[in-house]
């Protein structure tokens, strides 16, 4: 199946660059709702499924123990730029389970976001593992296997208990088989699993209305939707898609972004969840297509809607503030 | 018509991400010694095109009276990363034309590469139009009005006579019309043309052979070309695909990338020039894609391009440098 082209990026009154995607709208019963392109294609979800991989912090009683609230919890669940209050919050829950950043196997890297890269270029002379942009969910593994009591070194691996029980989850909510031969290794070394774009929506679906799962589960999975909802800052930071999306109606829109042009959005009033993929992998056009695609559940004219189509189609301005061009959904997305 | 696949990344053993594109080879008489995808399709050259840019700089004499040697001409093609070299060579070229900062027009910004950028934010509070990648054009232009009298203020302008010569030698070496409803706006706010792909790589030839060219025209073609190949760190910077390809094997590649997945190269020993453009506008797509399309120009086996081919087909590693995946060309490139 060809994807359709999705998302154009304009140059004058001419198309400069195109992008193909795919992406689907499912319900708690995994009923497609829509989509657009190969929907059933397999896809990583990358760090679109944090939430999922928090699950263990949760459902082992270690949040709780340690006494965290919305802030560690959307933490645990982020992509964030390494800016001082992320650094601090991984500092801070690693302390609670009585472990430091020696702890934390994700690798160290400067952020990829230019303003706090320069942040951190004027405060630290090198990023730690605690600037990682995953370090929340490490920190949150971390803290879990301390208070399950399993072996921490080596937690990024595939068969170790952590990973056992999040391949176990994973295949719970999204209904594929997870195995070796669908594993990637992620950017922060722990595995990644191909999956059905669709059976990833249906996942979120789950999370987010509880329908189908163990009542610890269905608890589990919403106070971490709930939880990134109320503090969207500590998902991602300044500027980020998944912080902005998540400020336009607060309470009404959970989203989380992956690498390589993944994003996922669960919608709690309409009880839908979503997922796009770009076929090249280019965050821009994941951005404009999950702004798009949850607009379209929200009511015509309303303030939501048109802000999140103003984020959809928007003007790229030059190093003068020139228009030079626009991003722009296509048609084929709706069609 | 359907662009292929020619990129494709990798996680574990399955493709994460694809990439389609176009590009073609031709001879210094236009004839098409190869090509995929829909080489006619018009794009925007964006910065591939500097060193055509730069010919009024050569042809009306501002850079012989102005002492330029191979540096200051490389810079003039440059796409830089704002290093300090490259911030030096701008002030300098400015002041032999009794110029400074405040006569360039193309704005300013942080460098996009991140070690430069950490370098930037050590040493200056704020970029000014020096550090923008443009400055070496730019000053290039300033040195041209200044040297024929031309008004300096609004060279940027579509009807600047500046902007009007350098329209006129881009509608010669491409061959197509050039005029507002195929221009747009570019980064640095001077006007950028659509041209048919294959158009771009002639003009290419058209530089490197001088064939069908005014001796003039020719000799200040060959001068940028060969200046590029001697200096190639002033036309990009530190890790740089421009510099690191004419470093491969000196003297015997130009090559120059354009924003949005554009990238040119010409061969002097095979009197060849080629043109891609990644339909999506991806960096690394275009790079492995134009890597590999010079490696077919060498000889198979030969140190040249099994180098090149390791940079067209090159493992991906993570914060941690366990290998996660590959971006490699696919045989849809060669079909």
């Amino acid at each position: 199946m060809q994807n359709p082209v999705t998302v154009e990026v304009t140059r004058g009154n001419l198309v400069e660059s195109r992008h193909r995607g795919l992406g689907v709208v499912v319900d708690a019963s995994g009923k497609t709702v829509f989509s657009f392109g190969d929907a059933e294609a397999g896809v990583f979800p990358r760090s679109s499924c944090k939430a999922m991989q928090a699950l263990p912090l949760m459902e082992s009683g270690a949040a709780d123990a340690y006494g965290f609230g919305n802030k560690e919890l959307a933490f645990s669940c982020a992509s964030h730029s390494g800016e001082d209050v992320h650094v601090a919050m991984a500092s801070s829950m690693l302390a609670k389970a009585g472990q430091d950043v020696s702890a934390l196997e994700c690798g160290a890297h400067w952020s990829s976001e230019q303003s706090a890269l320069i942040h951190q270029a004027h405060t630290i002379t090198a990023p730690t593992a605690l600037h990682n942009n995953c370090s929340g969910k490490h920190s949150g593994f971390v803290c879990a296997c301390v208070h399950s009591g399993t072996q921490l070194k080596g937690y990024v691996g595939y068969e170790h208990p952590l990973q056992q029980e999040i391949r176990g989850i994973m295949e719970s909510l999204t209904g594929a088989v997870l195995a070796e031969d669908n594993c990637g290794t992620d950017g922060c070394s722990i595995p990644t699993y191909a999956v059905p774009l669709k059976g990833l929506a249906h996942g979120f679906a789950k999370m987010l209305t509880g329908q189908g799962l163990e009542p610890v589960r269905a608890k589990a999975s919403r106070r971490l939707i709930e939880a990134c909802m109320a503090e969207p800052f500590y998902v991602a930071g300044t500027n980020r898609a998944c912080t902005k999306l998540m400020q336009v109606a607060p309470g009404k829109i959970f989203a989380k972004t992956g690498a390589e042009g993944v994003f996922v959005a669960a919608l709690p009033e309409q009880g839908l969840a979503m997922a796009v993929k770009c076929e090249d992998g280019t965050t821009r056009a994941a951005e404009a297509m999950i702004f798009a695609l949850i607009a379209r559940y929200f009511e015509k004219g309303s303030e939501t809607q048109e802000t999140l189509m103003g984020m959809a189609n928007r003007t790229m301005k030059n190093w003068n503030g020139l228009r030079v061009g626009d991003i722009r959904v296509t048609d084929a997305m709706f069609a």
